[in-house]
């Protein structure tokens, strides 16, 4: 059975992806990480989905909070509420953290050489996040180059393969996708700035993607939200 | 005064580097990690060289040991010794840690990018360490495009530049070149394979091409062998 390192996040997008890597039959090994997100659900809820839908091993990697300065999702900044849709689409937004992507699909990369797996699986959206520029194509391309350049297995003429499927999907196309292969729904989290109790706040940037997807998709929204 | 993230071993390699960077008249903020080696000197000597050299940080970053697996560098595997010119010029050697500069690289680029440096140094060698992929030239510059496409900073037009000074230069070269810039070599250390008393083995692949170097540089190496 092939293997495949799936980068899991706890989120919708990453709960898709592993369900897809799975239903194209790799063995999957997980890895999540815990990097001082402002709130500890992501990790609760990426363990839960990684046993729902089952994997050969799940690993969670540590990387210090400082290294990513300056991010609202690192507890610096405030996270913004109710964005227009053209002011989401604008600049790059406060929650996006300093080469993240870079050093989450690094480990993956030293990971899976170990394991001897070749593909590696990122669930990053072009189309949603577009302002953040480590979720484009193009970044992805030039990471799959750089392992195949910075690797033995790479130079040993065996080849890396970054996965993105979700990368030219909407929101409603990767809940539907994501339905259809028995994502559960409920355990996902993308709420950027959490009430304490772990409920949604319905309001941030990823909230709203995420109920309009659902609203869009004609499914219910399993999670609950503060309001 | 223009900052610059550099990353240092604890070898001289990375010591050379870390006193060209602030030669060309960077601010210095060294970068070391502590990711399971066999023995803890390295980040000592990097501790040692920062201090002595002069710099404005220095960060130690902890990476987890597994990620890291099949490597005699982490324990995994026998340190080979008294290898020939021509076994060393061949295959990957076991000393090779998975994705280990792609990682390291990761991790300037997100320190980097938080402090606003540009700029990032390696001592990496593409002639004594011909074997490893990612101390090659193309990686660097792949690594290079990848900063660029990666990061806000790439994005918004500022260019990261990765500098690999020590790339094309030979043992003595560098010797002389840090010998030259006031590198005090008996704070660094290059031995894969130390005694608990911290004494350089002298027989590993990089005891051999720092004792050949010191020798063909005509200076004395002032560190302890175990001999």
């Amino acid at each position: 059975m092939k293997r495949a390192v799936v980068l899991l996040s706890g989120g919708l997008d990453s709960a898709t992806t592993l369900a897809i890597a799975k239903n194209d039959g790799y063995e999957i090994f997980a890895l999540s990480f815990e990097y001082g997100q402002r709130h500890g659900i992501e990790v609760d809820s990426a363990k839960q989905i990684g046993q729902s839908l089952g994997l050969r091993e799940h690993r969670i990697a540590e990387i210090d909070l400082r290294t990513f300065g300056g991010s609202a999702l690192t507890g610096a900044i405030d996270v913004p509420k109710y964005r227009s849709d053209t002011e989401m689409a604008g600049e790059i937004p406060v929650t996006y953290i300093p080469a993240r992507n870079t050093i989450f699909l690094s480990y993956a990369l030293a990971w899976a050489e170990t394991i001897g797996a070749r593909d590696i699986f990122i669930g990053v959206n072009a189309l949603d996040y577009s302002g953040y520029p480590d979720c484009r194509t193009e970044f992805i391309e030039q990471f799959e180059q750089l392992a195949n350049l910075g690797t033995k297995a790479g130079v040993s003429g065996e080849r890396f393969q970054i996965h993105a499927p979700l990368i030219a999907m909407t929101k409603v196309e990767i809940i539907r996708r994501g339905s259809e292969l028995g994502v559960d729904f409920s355990l996902t989290h993308s709420c950027y700035d959490p009430a304490p109790d772990g409920a949604a706040c319905g309001e941030c940037d990823s909230c709203r993607l995420r109920l309009r997807g659902f609203r869009d998709a004609g499914i219910k929204d399993p999670i609950r939200y503060a309001y």
